[in-house]
């Protein structure tokens, strides 16, 4: 069966401010020493496995020429902009129609634009292994990240040890992002997984089941589906989209349905949440330091220095992430890297916009 | 007797890096809350005391547009400007003669153009009863300032407190900067004080104490003087001042002569010596931070952000200080504002003199 990908690239990061920025999040950023942005990987990632004119980028209008910009080998036409954001399902669901609309039935590939992989062998293997049980029967697969810690910023998967399909486990359950003392359960009883947000399935299988439990979405996305080529594509989609509730595939769909099946990802993901990501993933120097741009750093250990063409001069500093930009400048000691929301909260309440 | 002053402004300070610069040293810098430069309230703390006319400012040609800048109201050839710097001696050897050329003889006070004083009435009457003792004979009198501390990075005067003169007491020597142990015993014995490098004396008395003890300066500066207001004057000057030695008054005439008298300065004297004196000098918020700029600052505290029009965000700091200018940025911890001077090594090795 052909094989197609949803590469979503909506998300308007904040928590690389004030590199990234509305205009410019994250998934449209370089953040590796390789200096390719996180969506360029993506696609690089996969590429092995779809071919070019089978990948889809869903975004929006305001993204459409980054996309453009950063991937030029993406046909035009895959590049998906949702005139509103309605959080995954009715986003993953226009996908769907598009890939159904000119394949008929094809495995449809779902993955987030701003994620890092270390072992793409075994990424790509995972990926064929889950298209196998996609293809079998009306399954939905998804990818599960064993957890290092009880991370309370990401969903849960329950799997079923002694159920396996193939490789991968039957799924009893979804949860949403837990407190520390429930995480720190699901980590202990080894029967839950992170949420890696990657899915698998054939386009039948996932309209089938929006279908099923979100029958509006489902009708709205046959329309779109129907003008798809027409003159009044944009104006239907326009129309239909906006009234779509915003829901997520996760929610909408996952914890209710079937025949859920997870494949545990050992390719070592990191989904680059947080400017710490960045000492994890970049090339450190003999003191700890990550650095970019033009430096001086005396007596600096354990940082990060995003900077550019003016000279950043460190002395005495520890644990301090440090993000220069042509108009804004951050400067955060890394156990306070999850705070840069109270910087955009600030912002907002006081309506700098030009900062957000 | 006719009172007149002269400020030294040809300092290269290079510890308000980046803000100061080669260019722009800290005697131009505003870093009061008023927003007046460092030179500018020097001028202005004497105005009630010395006639406009008689203030002499002594720089070098690169200063010399800046000085004209920030103080408009200082007569043009009241600005001697050095053709190479040799030191305080020559310096003052040159406002000396320029005095003598206009008045024959006059009391001459000797200032910094960069340090701060709180108490402004205090101040002058210090200065009043060190132009009284000037006027009494061939006296040399300086101001000392009573140690909070045993600071390294002064020179201090020992005094002998059973002579006195006026309100002054009789100067017994003049120690360079000592070690830390040394230090800690000229506070103990409280016989000595702060070299604040202020002084004052007739014109004709320190040109007697240059021609006894640096005869050879005294011998060019009468050259000097001889030439004043003649077509070659810039030319004698030159070739002058050029062939002087580099020599400090200190060690050439104050270590040596007789006669020396020192006031204490009990007016709240500050050398604002680095960034950490803003913090001492500025008003501070609520949780400690002088700030300049624009900024947001999230759970930071105890800290100095120099700032401009960029924004500046800061999350969890603590004793940072932060100076952001077009083209350099300084983070350092407080404890390490003594080591900008090694990022200024490094740019000297590199030869990145755009950032000196």
């Amino acid at each position: 069966m052909k094989k197609t990908a949803l590469i979503m690239a909506g998300g308007r990061g904040e928590r690389f401010w004030p590199q990234s920025r509305q205009n410019m999040p994250k998934q449209f950023l370089s953040l590796t020493d390789d200096g390719k942005t996180m969506i360029q990987l993506t696609v690089e990632r996969i590429m092995p496995m779809i071919d070019i004119e089978d990948i889809y980028i869903s975004t929006n209008q305001d993204y459409k020429e980054l996309v453009m910009e950063q991937l030029p080998q993406i046909p035009e036409e895959n590049i998906l902009c949702e005139p509103v954001g309605r959080n995954t399902a009715p986003c993953i669901g226009l996908g769907a129609v598009h890939v159904a609309r000119r394949y008929g039935d094809a495995v449809m590939l779902v993955l987030p634009s701003d994620h890092l992989i270390k072992y793409n062998t075994i990424f790509l293997s995972t990926l064929e292994d889950g298209c196998q049980i996609a293809e079998q029967g009306p399954n939905l697969v998804t990818i599960g990240i064993t957890p290092d810690t009880p991370e309370t910023g990401y969903g849960y998967i329950k799997f079923i040890p002694d159920q396996l399909l193939g490789r991968s486990y039957r799924v009893d359950r979804f949860v949403e992002k837990p407190d520390l003392d429930t995480a720190k359960e699901y980590v202990a009883s080894e029967q839950y997984l992170w949420n890696s947000g990657m899915f698998i399935w054939k386009v039948s299988t996932i309209l089938e089941n929006l279908k099923e439990y979100l029958p509006q979405v489902y009708k709205g996305l046959l329309e779109i589906q129907e003008n798809i080529g027409a003159e009044n594509e944009q104006q239907v989609l326009e129309q239909v989209f906006r009234k779509f509730p915003s829901e997520s595939i996760d929610y909408g769909v996952m914890e209710k349905a079937k025949n859920i099946y997870i494949l545990t990802g050992a390719f070592g993901w990191d989904d680059v949440g947080s400017w710490l990501a960045v000492g994890r993933i970049r090339k450190s120097n003999e003191f700890g330091n990550v650095i970019t741009g033009n430096t001086i750093t005396i007596d600096t250990k354990n940082s990060i220095i995003q900077g550019g063409k003016k000279l950043i001069a460190t002395i005495g500093l520890q644990d301090v992430i440090i993000v220069d930009t042509d108009d804004a400048l951050l400067i955060c000691d890394r156990d306070s890297a999850g705070d840069i929301k109270k910087v955009l909260e600030n912002l907002k309440i006081c309506n700098r916009t030009e900062y957000l």
